[in-house]
């Protein structure tokens, strides 16, 4: 095995797969980064188990600049390898498998000699159909999964909760995540209708992984489904991951479709009130913050309250405000998270009683996206 | 007591006293810090008791927009009130002792009330005469603390050399630091002489913590020196540290007068050629890297090796070499710091033999400034 690269354009392809590589597995082969040499192209993978990347690399790139001298395989220390190859002093690097395991690293007068694994001790990825591939655009999966990873479970008590409930059928995308405290949900529409209805549950972890390799050049991504695995193609880059097996709980009768008192108001401002007001509830025992409405006065007011510390108090500034008077309390933390998901747009919220659910959702855009919140109990 | 003042503003000089105030302290009332107003300022002040920053706020800054109603003092806890202060919705804050030692907070519609401290709780600053002030620009007191700083003990077992060692004599400062295995020493010369010797050791974590807080528009710094505290004048904001009790080493002798073997290189050149040797170094248990040099070839070449990783060698681009061969080990970290000190610079590397402190100086400027780095041992 040994091919030249150009070494800008190797580092960025190496960092896509470096992702998916823990230090902390408990398999230790997966601590490395597989390369298979073919005539034509250099595939890198790398795998935590849950999510594997691969990438590969040919000259239908031209900044590639590769030159297969020989065919081949290796494992190399992920982390190491890396380094050494980002610290390299030349455009170009040469790796070559050179006797049993060794492989050599040369670029410039710089020459590292490191100790490999055998690659046919890797794990096999898994087979999956291409049949059934389905087209989403970049920046709208970033944001679905933008918008909904906030309410996914970090607890491990209930596993299922961990992911992201898609629900595919016609022309119609659902993603829902909840952590039983609160509840994200966005609807999109799909550009073709899909030949099937598929249900399944990606770990949250995976798809804010996934995210992160979504860049603004990203146009399109294909989306394939197996049993127990779905697979993502951002152009040569492909990006497994494993499914949650379970039921996810029924959400759709979790969403109040009533509601006695409206705020609409804008996401950013509220933010930065609710963000000073926590600064006081997190120093505090219960972290809670409470919303007084007055409709009447037109009126929101946030204050939180602490012995130890002291409280605080600000009054709201709100476009419309409409029904009962209420008085509730929430984790401030949940309403960041929640508000954060709407950037500068005008919201609004909707509340039944102090104890029942409330919820947000877009002004311009009711039936889309929504936000959830279970209230605190505070006497 | 009660002041307004412009919020951004207030914040630059909050910063500045902060840097003072370690939450790890055992004295509680240093987790806070103190405000005193009289009828023309406010002064901030924060302390972990081994450094004091003193920072007085008036309207010889107009940006200050300082208004005071009424003179007083509180101790407020340091950390929660920056916090409190840096996400204010207004342009302007005032604070206000109200009952007791609480304070209330208000900008805009929002307002905090926290629990605070009797202000003469707060420990004394000692007093410092003002009479033997010695003024330094602040970019070479602050190119000084960085050429030295780095070869400062972090050990507890040698207190002394924890501090940086400064010498003032007539129309020179000498600044010395080692750490028993390297040594640093700069040599400046003052615009006017001092009127008596000074022989003073400053920690090293003190002055990095100064040298922070020089910026560039800090043209002169003012230094005076009291028997056991040292305190910088950096405008209005007033610096001060303890200085360490005992006899620093006399480490004129260390400093080897001829030599060997020299090398002439490119400081960043090298740098980065030792930072790819020391990826390899660090995964074996020695961290050692080898130079081999051989005038007679113009060669210099760097090695390293670890059974368990592999091994790294690469040859040096240098200027010149010349005297005996020579072939010395030594830690790469060591090397790294030194190298760093001197930037961009052309540098002369000067050997006795493979066990002898070895001397790095820029070319064009042999005599101010020196770092040493004794060998390691490797047989």
């Amino acid at each position: 095995m040994k091919f030249t690269i150009n070494r800008a354009t190797f580092i960025n392809k190496l960092n896509d797969v470096l992702r998916a590589i823990s230090s902390k597995t408990t398999i230790p082969i997966l601590t490395g980064i597989k390369l298979v040499v073919s005539d034509e192209d250099v595939t890198l993978t790398g795998s935590d188990a849950d999510i594997t990347i691969e990438s590969v690399l040919s000259n239908s790139d031209e900044k590639m600049e590769l030159e297969i001298a020989s065919a081949g395989s290796i494992v190399l220390p992920a982390r190491f390898f890396s380094e050494i190859i980002k610290k390299l002093p030349d455009k170009q690097v040469t790796i070559e498998v050179t006797d049993g395991f060794q492989t050599q690293i040369t670029s410039g007068t710089a020459s590292f000699t490191i100790n490999g694994q055998d690659a046919n001790n890797y794990p096999h990825l898994p087979e999956i159909d291409s049949e059934n591939t389905i087209s989403l655009a970049g920046d709208v999966l970033k944001e679905v999964i933008g918008q909904t990873v906030l309410a996914v479970s970090t607890q491990e008590s209930r596993p299922i909760l961990t992911g992201i409930h898609l629900i595919l059928s016609e022309n119609q995308l659902v993603a829902v995540a909840t952590d039983s405290h609160r509840l994200a949900q966005r609807k999109i529409n799909l550009p073709t209708a899909v030949s099937q209805t598929y249900n399944v549950i990606i770990p949250g972890k995976s798809l804010q992984e996934l995210s992160r390799m979504i860049d603004d050049n990203r146009k399109e991504i294909q989306l394939r489904i197996a049993d127990n695995q779905v697979l993502f193609l951002l152009g040569d880059t492909l990006f497994y991951s494993r499914l949650l097996e379970g039921n996810y709980p029924d959400t759709t009768r979790l969403i109040p479709d009533t509601s006695d008192t409206t705020v609409e108001l804008n996401a950013s401002v509220f933010l930065a009130a609710i963000e000073r007001a926590s600064l006081l509830s997190h120093e505090s025992r219960n972290n809670v913050v409470k919303l007084n409405i007055q409709p009447e006065e037109q009126l929101a007011e946030i204050s939180g309250n602490s012995p130890d510390v002291g409280n605080v108090e600000e009054q709201i500034s709100v476009s419309t405000v409409a029904g009962q008077p209420v008085e509730i309390s929430f984790n401030p933390d949940y309403m960041k998270d929640a508000l954060r998901s709407f950037g500068q747009s005008e919201i609004k919220i909707s509340f039944t009683s102090a104890l029942r659910p409330f919820t947000l959702v877009p002004t311009e855009n009711e039936d889309n996206f929504i936000q959830l919140i279970t209230p605190v109990r505070t006497y």
